[in-house]
């Protein structure tokens, strides 16, 4: 392994996270915080200090090396695990030394939840930390969200995890020696992007209401799918239908491919419709919302059937692109609707936005592979070949996206009976696996949307947290480093 | 379609099953059950006649044939499932006529129950139906289960279903014209086999204390994985570790791969040992136990732990062959050993053996595919190729297994939501959906090891009972039929 060269990277990585805390420092300041302001202020010159001083021994250290390498697969995988690690751990300090989250456990799964942009939170009473960490809270989860979109475009087609090498459809299959100004263009482009979205959707709910410090908070967790509000109540705090659309919409947004929107931004909407992933993304949200609009009126759930539709709408997207906001109680509604929600916390967004589960486009390749498998049912001899968007898939692409789903539904049993050892019946642990290895964020019964994850024991917490970060890098690229096969020689 | 054939072939099974009834006649005779004795003895007289003529009128129709020919791969699904669907129709009949189950769906539902034997039970008091019909009623799971093995043994992986091609690793590969008298010679094997632990079991458990009749209808339900008990309290009516240690180790017999009973024949241990599915089978149960006897245990549930070693061996056992009795209601335990038992649900039996479920093997086979994407990660211009007990796996056959796992897995969400459509609870829809596509019968919650499925509503059961039968199947058989494929010339 290439250590100088992996620690350099990650300090690089934990040192830009961490200057962004200049951001909830001035929030501190504008709001009086004091404590806050003292908290941001040594953790974030503490932090720069300690990964400026690693970054320069390290890049010393790399120079002296003898035979100058690049980063292997197996570096790779260590330095994005690793980089999600760290920056948690440095992400968790203001919570901790401000006293808002005293336990390290907890302290750590909440900064975890954010990065990993999942919403599931152990505190019980958001209103009551100040502002500035609440700040902080979003802005993890919007960090985390453009952190992960620039790893799937960028990064992890490079490493071939999980089958997302799809994404690469669009370009011209990369060689090793042209990644750096690959990733680097491509990340421009994806941030300039997400600033746009971000600002559009500041703008729009500012405009319908909201005061510009919740607007910026909900864009922060909306477009991130994270879905952490600064309300108790989430978005359910904010009355009126306006907001709640806004809202959807941006959800929607946050969970489609950002390569859509290059396909858009190029003009070239014929690709965009071919797009199998995006039509399936969108044919299950108007279906699912549909089912669950049908069974809310047949029961008079909320009066009218718009409220009906927004609710119903609302709670799908949200659900669906893996954000979590609530504004209803879904674990309320009758029992089919719930399932439904239960159905869509396999789904999850497209590969290649922020969005977490399993992914609309793996889910299509195995569906169509399924499909396939009838033909050679019917037709022994035939020869049947398995296409996505027109084009032939390569075998080895299919075995990734098989890996991924074996892997994924086996972790999400694993990790139901992780958090049934703390004596959780079926619908708890089993939701609470879906909800934080999907990057969700709430699930059903004790963790219900109106509920959270204070309740849970240390050990399973921890856990927890580990769940998330695996989820988020696509199970792969933790569970290869603690194989056998990652420490042989 | 060879219609004629396809009916001659349907007529001769139905016929078959139906003069089985023959046995519960007797039983209605030796103890004076007159209704039932008229039931069976018109039902049978009835069902071979009809059988009969029409097995003459197609035999002279396809004797007329301008052109002979043989069954297709449609030909066979189609065969393969109206089977089932018919003889569970005959079957239902004697429980519909005798007043004892006075709703069709319902008789249909517990037939259907029988003969992929599943064991889940609409009846609320087992020990009120006359002896005859809790016979045949056993009955038609012992069939059901030989007639499954059959299948799978011998005829399915001709068709070429869900990868359990895999079985015939041991043989050499078929062509078409050998395969008649090879059947016959499997088969004929299999029955003989099949017969003797019958005769076994029978007598170790009228040794044990049960009368015949107990004994034998026991017996007809363990070595099927079935699960129907002529008890209300189920194998918990009959005290005492040795009865249950009997019925504990012939539910593992049934699971076990019948090849794994060829192999000991020819006295081949070395190849029983290094079968990958079986060890794997006698991991999984071993792990599993202990897990639960560790819960148990610690919370002294059963006062010794030799109590907690049988409870938990016989309810892993139930469970993981998808056998489905009960000793001790699990919807009490604590709830790690009830995820414990939820997690078993998903793995079934051998292939080849007379368990349901998705079959270690395919577990194996995708655990493996998992391992071995992480190889690749790690070097990513290697070759690695997948082996199974030694020998590599045709990637055509991987296939087959990829798309039985995600259609099981879609297919018990679907499930799923059905069963929530008569607002049921998350707990008791996945469950029963598990309990029914898996064919074990009891899950948790409201169709639990003490409850039953007699409070679902009729479109509910009727969608059941076809779950149950595609989940007997292999999916893929009865899917086909629904695809557009299948009637497309």
């Amino acid at each position: 392994m290439n250590i100088p060269t992996v620690v350099s990277v990650l300090a690089a990585i934990v040192g830009i996270a961490v200057s962004f805390m200049i951001l909830p420092l001035f929030v501190a300041i504008f709001y009086g915080e004091t404590l806050a302001c003292h908290v941001f202020a040594w953790v974030m010159s503490g932090g720069l200090f300690l990964c400026g001083a690693t970054y320069v021994a390290m890049r010393r250290l790399a120079r002296y090396d003898k035979r100058p390498r690049g980063l292997s697969p197996r570096d790779g995988f260590v330095t994005v695990t690793l980089s999600w690690v760290f920056v948690s751990l440095f992400g968790a300090l203001p919570f901790l030394f401000s006293g808002a989250i005293p336990s390290l456990a907890d302290a750590y799964f909440e900064t975890m939840s954010g990065f990993t942009t999942t919403g599931a939170s152990i505190l019980t009473d958001i209103e009551s930390l100040p502002r500035s960490l609440l700040f902080w809270r979003a802005l993890t989860q919007w960090l985390g969200g453009m952190g992960i979109v620039v790893l799937v475009v960028a990064v992890i087609p490079l490493l071939g995890i999980g089958g997302v090498q799809l994404l690469e459809a669009e370009a011209p299959g990369p060689s090793v020696d042209k990644v750096a100004p690959r990733i680097k263009d491509t990340a421009k482009l994806l941030w300039l992007l997400y600033l746009g979205f971000t600002a559009l959707e500041t703008i729009l709910l500012w405009a319908g209401g909201m005061s510009p410090y919740d607007a910026l908070t909900h864009t922060f967790t909306t477009l991130s799918t994270g879905g952490f509000s600064v309300r108790n109540a989430s978005l359910g705090a904010y009355p009126g239908a306006y907001l709640q659309w806004v809202v959807t919409i941006f959800m929607l947004i946050g969970g489609t491919s950002f390569s859509i929107f290059f396909l858009l931004y190029r003009g070239r909407l014929g690709d965009i419709w071919r797009n199998s992933e995006w039509r399936a993304y969108l044919l299950i949200f108007f279906l699912t919302t549909l089912f669950i609009v049908i069974e809310l009126s047949a029961r008079g759930l909320y009066g009218s059937l718009g409220d009906d539709i927004r609710h119903a709408a609302f709670q799908v997207a949200s659900i669906m692109t893996t954000t979590g906001y609530a504004t209803a109680d879904f674990s309320l509604w009758p029992h089919f609707s719930q399932m439904v929600i239960f159905f869509l916390m396999f789904v999850g967004g497209c590969a290649g936005s922020t969005g977490g589960g399993i992914k609309v486009i793996r889910l299509v390749a195995l569906l169509k592979l399924s499909l396939n498998e009838m033909r050679y049912l019917l037709h022994p001899r035939g020869v049947f070949t398995l296409t996505l968007d027109g084009r032939p898939v390569r075998k080895d692409l299919m075995y990734g996206i098989v890996g991924f789903f074996f892997l994924y539904v086996f972790f999400v049993l694993i990790t139901t009976l992780v958090v049934a050892t703390a004596n959780y019946d079926l619908s708890t642990s089993l939701t609470t696996a879906l909800a934080t290895v999907g990057n969700i964020g709430p699930g059903l019964s004790l963790v219900g949307p109106m509920a959270n994850y204070s309740h849970f024991p240390d050990h399973v917490v921890w856990w927890l947290s580990f769940a998330m970060l695996a989820g988020r890098l696509e199970i792969y690229t933790v569970f290869v480093i603690f194989s056998g096969l990652f420490w042989r020689r």
